[in-house]
């Protein structure tokens, strides 16, 4: 007794001292410096405490956040100064018990030794209930290996709140932040995942990279009620899903989805809301999505979307084919969905039926895998577009015989066109009212009053329908000029700036060998290393891990880099960004190019060639199982006398994974590669991705592949976007040039082929099953 | 308007003519004597109004009743008096609207000529909500041909309610009542199915026989929250499931279940509760079972279960195994779900778990079939019983190692047992209360408190828990004496006395042939026919359609009957069941002894022979497809020179119908039957029936299939339950006497054999699969 009163009289003397208590008068604040201080605060923690960090760097922090607070009295772990407490290391922090609450810390420059950073559970017995994770930022506390599995936060129990926190750069294996169902302690549990900025989680090249996850397969049945609002997604580009929903009953409301390459989509589950979001394409990539549909009795209302080209699983709104009597884990087929008063502007085919329709392919897979079940009972009533293609309004990929279209409006002024039954012209005009914002500047009278349709009460921006009951689309009323669709400074942690400051990068020049080790590690990101028109010899590995740029002052007389060391040229390391012009590469054909680590590839790197020679190495391009490059660009280069290019052909465990997202070889030369010029492979029937992306225009290949032992110039097996166009293939002694996918719409055009064997199409791939 | 008028005003006087009118300033009565004068009514029927059918029998009544009623003032359709209104022949009623109430009807001598009788919906544009169909009667309104199929009662819409109705004798393919619920407009419907009596059910002898089914295996992700309370489920014998619950949050309360052979099964669908129900079985069938589990969240909590005695399918606590990732429309693993304060009371085995584990049919069955998924975070918890087998309370069909079993308490004075882990021994005594009902006389104070289990607030009696929180088992409290557990009268219409005359049979002397004719017609249900110990000649074939003995006077001179009639000797009609004892009947070779209907065999039939002799005839026993015998059963007979014997082998489509529940074969003897001396069939892989159920025991067969081409004696392909045992085969040329199942625990014992083939048994059966 007498000890804790000591305790608690020291912890206002110490709470008088940091002055961080809102009401002294309920609140016990305790200021720790270390984990013990911290674990012994933890222990002794009653309701109405705080228990204060100090600022500064705190290492391996590894806590179980035990504590019983109330509703008027919850227990508080925050940083000293909002920000000023970087959690590092090996860190983890597990909460258990009853309304606590984590905030204002900064995750940085570390990553959880175990499979979750922020868990809402200590174990089965203490699980945490109306808790709090607020105002923190977690920006890379990625997985050094990418192919280890985490989740950043993960939701368990009941009321628990994921708000204003800035979270980005998740590289590795598991979605961002999921929410677990299994157990009735954890059903109906109204979690808030809200006011979040999601800031850039990179491509991840293979499944499993959600940025969102609510449930898994096993938990189509339960009730979840998961409340994810008002968050912006920003660049969120991990894989096709953004957001996986995999229970019943959330809802989604009024979250900002910012050129992020993927959907939000209704995986597995029921009964989601999706109301009020805003979807902006900005026509940047055609891996943008919108909404995907699956399942039944979604209410999908009063969505606005921005110049999206995406199609199929990427479309601004995909309704697919369901599996019949389909097993759990893979696709039930759409009933009941209502698609209403939602806005398509600068969206050229809105609506796509049928996504996933693939009796075509009934040859290459299981029965149980065939999507042969369209959507049924299905509404699709009074959407507003404008500037969409007329001709082109709907995408379908099977019949569509269970969807009733009613009242859609096409906003069109000055001609008369046909449209499909369902869809309406009307001369109401259109005005930019701000940025990404089009509204109509008035309202169309024709409105379809469907079932339960009165609860589409409010519009996009929170106005009430209720005096404004004929106007179809996502807006209502008169909108005042330079409205904005949303404010990128509302979300996320309020001591965090999302953009960080902006450098420009500086210009160094380097004359001798030396230099450019030295500058490489000094540079910082932006940079670019100036050569000198001459020769360099080079005996050590030069590591690119960061954003660089090595270029030759005088780009007509390009400087020579002649390499003697070992295993190779350029090591590539996470984050390592190198764009190389105007320079000639010599080896001394025991070395490669270009490699990446072994292990530890921990976050993706890109290589940019322009204006490059590369002679007399083994590979030009090896990496490692795990490693992963966004971009590999080639242009207008000449590559020659190596033994194989660009090898991308570690990702062999066929369960979806790559070891790049785009492969662009473009205006370049190519001669005397013994072995395939370029193996780029992906394996397993996966559809969570963008399947790879390779462009090989333009090129001259000469007296290459000599001693491929499979015959065979270029390697792309399972990459779904190609493009082999307008190149030259001459005096190379192989059978196949290359395996073309006719299913993804493959196909050469215009290549000039001499004494080289063909350019092959197969129409299906068959590829192994993952589930 | 003056037609308006007019019409109202005469309506008032028919008002105050037939005085049923309870509040006649609001309510306007139309007396109705037609169907004319009825469909004029609706049509102009407003809210408040009631049309009343004049006493009397309507026959072939096809109406839309339409209408918008309102809370206060529903639009009621009634009898003049209550039970005095009969709807007959080919009738049917579709409710559309608003508050529409059909009250006091009797439906009876007739069927539907559409699929269903009563439906709450006239089409999809008018649906019914908030409409009652209540205090009416429906008995035996079935099809002629079992093989059509109906629904009685076809709930669509929301809000509406069944209640206070009786409801029995439903011979055909179709579940009674049905809710329908695909379409937003019809989930979440909070129907009200309440206070009815769903009285006997005859057994179907094939799938589809429900009493009950809400949803389908489409809609098992929907939420339908139907509430079936205060109910009672008396012989409910159509299949294995009398309540199919195939959708979610379903809820049953307060029901009783009487001697009904089968379960409350939660098929598809999640979240029900199964509160406060009674399952008497009373030891009188195996097939009476109790709640069988499938899926998700469900909660079992304060049920009553009293002499129960099935097993697998039809336990008292069935808990399935599932399939991995299971196909929509088969098995889901159980998870989550909570069985407490649960009463058993002289019920041998109260739990079993993993029941359908059929990981040793894979040789059989596709792996899509195969059941391996074991009950996952399921709670067994302060369940009580009282006399049951303390070495057999769970029996498990796979590893237990998902359930979290907690102070279940058995009642045992006097001995001291080992029980299994979360089960406890208590030396509690327990007292009859009255019939069926027996209760703990004191509490015990050993109590698990699980995760929501404060929820479980009241018990079987509805009385709070909160003072007796610490009490195990179904009943807290103390209980008065002469207490009863439910009270029959309290259930079904008001006017309906579901026991009926009880009437005791006459015994009619018969002296000639035409008297047996002339009687057979005149006599009613329960009489005896007494013959003289003398020969009759009958040239015409004698029909049995009601329930009837013929016998001879003195059992020791039996008569003869010698038949000439063409094609048969009886004509077994629909409820015919005919008990012929102590007679030898006698043929041309040219008839058959007993013979079915060739269609419209619209209810079952029976046949009991004791100390009968059968000769020369062509079968004993033709059957036609749709026919169902509920009992064939042969005892002291003697049955020689005819071409087969009985042929129940006509349900050959291999949907798991067969024509007959029970044939029982004893202490009879066969001579030179030259084909089969019974066929029985059943074909598909179909769990939904008892399967047929054959005993064959102490009977001699001798110099009998002769003729027969397949070289089998006896024939039962596809029947489930066997006995066969102690009997005598003598010199039949034949390969095979039968072939077994071994898999369902079917062996030959005591059989003596000579020259006769052999008997075999075979494992796994390969039956075709229905899905």
């Amino acid at each position: 007794m007498f000890k804790n009163f000591k305790i608690h009289f020291s912890l206002i003397l110490l709470c008088i001292v940091i002055g961080g208590c809102k009401d002294t008068a309920n609140t016990t604040s305790v200021l720790v410096t270390n984990t013990k201080e911290l674990t012994q605060a933890i222990k002794d923690c009653v309701a109405g405490d705080e228990i204060v960090l100090k600022n500064g760097v705190w290492n391996n922090v590894q806590i179980d956040f035990y504590g019983e607070g109330t509703e008027q009295k919850p227990i508080i772990l925050r940083a000293e100064t909002a920000g000023k407490v970087s959690i590092e290391g090996e860190s983890f922090i597990n909460l258990g018990g009853s309304y606590l609450e984590v905030r204002d810390l900064y995750f940085k420059n570390g990553h959880t030794p175990t499979k979750t950073l922020i868990r809402f559970k200590i174990n089965d017995e203490k699980i945490a209930n109306h808790c709090k994770f607020i105002n923190n930022a977690i920006v890379e506390f990625t997985q050094p290996d990418r192919d280890d599995t985490d989740h950043w936060i993960e939701l368990w129990g009941r009321h628990n709140s994921v708000s204003n926190n800035y979270i980005s750069g998740k590289s590795n294996f598991g979605p961002t932040v999921m929410v677990m169902l299994k157990g009735n302690q954890h059903i109906k549990n109204y979690h808030q995942i809200v006011n979040n900025h999601f800031g850039p989680r990179p491509r991840k090249g293979g499944p499993h990279g959600e940025t969102m996850q609510i449930g898994d397969s096993g938990t189509s049945m339960t009730p979840s009620h998961t409340n994810v609002a008002n968050n912006l997604f920003e660049r969120c580009n991990g894989e096709v899903e953004i957001i996986s929903s995999k229970s019943n009953n959330n809802v989604f409301e009024n979250n900002v989805f910012f050129e992020s390459e993927g959907s939000l989509v209704l995986r597995h589950g029921n009964y989601a809301t999706i109301n009020r979001n805003i979807f902006i394409g900005n026509d940047n990539s055609p891996f943008i999505g919108g909404i995907r549909v699956i399942n039944t009795g979604h209410w999908i209302t009063n969505n606005y979307f921005y110049k999206l080209k995406g199609e199929t699983f990427r479309a601004p709104l995909a309704v697919m084919n369901g599996i019949p009597k389909s097993p759990l884990n893979r696709y039930n087929q759409v009933t009941d969905a209502v698609i209403a008063h939602n806005t398509f502007i600068k969206t050229e085919t809105p609506f796509h039926f049928s996504v996933g329709s693939n009796v075509s392919q009934s040859a290459v897979l299981p029965k149980s895998e065939i999507r042969s079940a369209r959507p049924l009972r299905t509404t699709v009533a009074n959407n507003f577009m404008y500037k969409v293609s007329t001709s082109d309004l709907i995408k379908a990929y099977d019949t569509i015989d269970g969807v009733n279209f009613k009242n859609n409006v096409v906003a069109i002024e000055n001609q008369k066109v046909k449209l499909p039954e369902g869809f309406l012209q009307s001369k109401v005009s259109v005005v930019k009212k701000g940025n990404f914002l089009y509204v109509p500047t008035e309202t169309d009278r024709n409105i379809f009053n469907g079932f339960d349709f009165e609860t589409i009460d409010k519009d996009l921006f929170g106005n009430s329908r209720d005096e404004n009951s004929t106007v179809v689309g996502a807006i209502v009323g008169n909108v005042k000029e330079e409205t904005f669709l949303f404010n990128k400074k509302e979300y996320g942690a309020n001591w965090f700036d999302a953009d960080g400051e902006k450098t420009i990068g500086k210009s160094i020049t380097i004359n001798t060998s030396k230099e450019l080790r030295d500058q490489l590690v000094k540079a910082n990101s932006g940079d670019t290393l100036l050569l000198a028109s001459k020769a360099y010899e080079i005996s050590d590995e030069l590591k690119i891990n960061k954003d660089v740029v090595i270029t030759t002052k005088d780009k007509l007389q390009p400087a020579t880099l002649n390499f003697s060391s070992k295993a190779t040229a350029f090591r590539m390391q996470p984050k390592g960004y190198l764009r190389l012009r105007n320079v000639i590469l010599k080896g001394t054909t025991i070395q490669n190019t270009f490699t990446t680590l072994n292990n530890n590839m921990s976050q993706a790197y890109s290589l940019w060639l322009d204006n490059v020679e590369i002679s007399n190495f083994k590979s030009v391009l090896e990496v490692s199982k795990g490693s992963f490059a966004d971009t590999v660009s080639v242009k207008n280069s000449k590559i020659s006398n190596v033994e194989k290019g660009f090898q991308l052909n570690k990702e062999t465990n066929d369960k979806g994974d790559y070891n790049s997202a785009f492969v662009i070889i473009e205006n370049s030369d190519f001669q005397n590669i013994e072995a395939t010029i370029l193996d780029y492979y992906r394996g397993g029937y996966d559809e969570s991705t963008i399947g790879g992306h390779l462009t090989f225009a333009n090129n001259t290949v000469s007296n290459s592949g000599t001693k491929e032992p499979d015959n065979i110039l270029i390697k792309n097996r399972g990459i779904v976007n190609l493009t082999l166009s307008d190149n030259t293939f001459k005096n190379n002694p192989v059978n196949t040039i290359a395996v073309l996918w006719g299913e993804k719409g493959q196909r050469p055009v215009n290549n000039t082929i001499s004494n080289s064997g063909e350019i092959k199409t197969v129409q299906n791939l068959k590829l192994k099953l993952m589930y």
